[in-house]
């Protein structure tokens, strides 16, 4: 019953990749009914975002709309010359967290989970984390905290 | 008790909508004392942030900035001509985390939860998805697990 | 065993401040051995991202690029004049969530976590809220629930 689930992906130059069949397949794999899914990128120069799933056209604006938003210059002092690269992933972030709802990510009819790779191409990795829900038992009365108990076993049993 | 709870909003063409007191009631009715708070937005042209709570110009401000920084372009492919406002939601981000603490969201003085309109009008919905702690059992030891559920249990009572 | 540690940092005009530092040791201090971790800034003008660890330009650069992406502006209204740093405040985000495996936060090696500074000097909190795993029991199959309960208590035994 695996709660965390590593990834690997190939990247070209520049992309959103769309991920979310993983997300999907590692909620199923750790049996939460209910909770939240968290996928994390570990790398600074690549991140994950949640956008428009149907035209492929997005992914490509999104980009342009960041290389304009962040673009590279000559006044950038990081060594290694990616530091627009670095810039996009900060700003896009690299990890979303998703509300698992019947097992299933809780996300809009038109929304999917994207790899954006900004620097590559690259075999990058990624995780999605998926925690279960517990209800919460109040620490400062015995009476509730037996109460809420109780609900909480007849609401497993229901 | 409810842990996940679903809203609807009618918003004008942009805006930020302040959601603070959705946030504050979802978390009261899950009974949970502390935990997180996730708050998502699940449309491709809106987003949620938190931001300054006193002075509605901020909100405008923001707008603003956003739309400079990533403003329309004929350069854009995408065939519904709204690519500007999938970029702004997808640079803001779909969903915000707030840690809950003594029943209440933990946000600074100045800070309030907003829903981000960037391609309105519309009737947008928001969910707010509460989870409780659990305090961690070690998986490794015995003894050392025994010793940690006591204590919850101590805690429990007390 | 603390789950929510609060932390404070003096801080110049603008800056990124690693404070990866300040997340493990939160980690360490809750006892969690795998969950997540909620970074989270309570302010209106700083916040906090994951980015590159090795080269401090890269933070001048990340600090560059948003000045240009977030212009000050004679068009903003909010009267206290320091709209740009609400709107990088709000663009960078005020909270980062990390995956937390065998009681260490699952950073990639160039990671680390920053307090971004946009509108300093001044006197900053954050916070570092710790949520453990729980294993999840299915709801509606009263035989699957017990069969998942064992196997918890012997996961936990193992």
């Amino acid at each position: 019953m695996a709660m965390l689930k590593e990834f690997t992906i190939r990247t070209g130059e520049q992309g959103f990749y769309n991920i979310t069949q993983d997300v999907k397949d590692a909620i199923k794999e750790s049996g939460v009914e209910s909770g939240i899914a968290v996928v994390f990128c570990p790398h600074t120069t690549a991140g994950v975002t949640i956008t428009e799933n149907h035209d492929p056209d997005v992914g490509e604006d999104l980009l342009l709309g960041f290389e304009r938003a962040f673009p590279d210059t000559p006044d950038f002092k990081h060594s290694q010359g990616n530091s627009y690269a670095h810039l996009r992933s900060s700003a896009m972030g690299c990890s979303v967290t998703v509300i698992v709802d019947e097992g299933w990510p809780l996300l809009g009819v038109w929304q999917a989970v994207y790899f954006c790779e900004f620097d590559g191409p690259r075999t990058r990795e990624y995780y999605v984390k998926v925690m279960g829900d517990r209800m919460q038992v109040p620490f400062d009365d015995p009476d509730e905290k037996a109460a809420r108990l109780d609900a909480e076993d007849e609401a497993l049993l229901d």
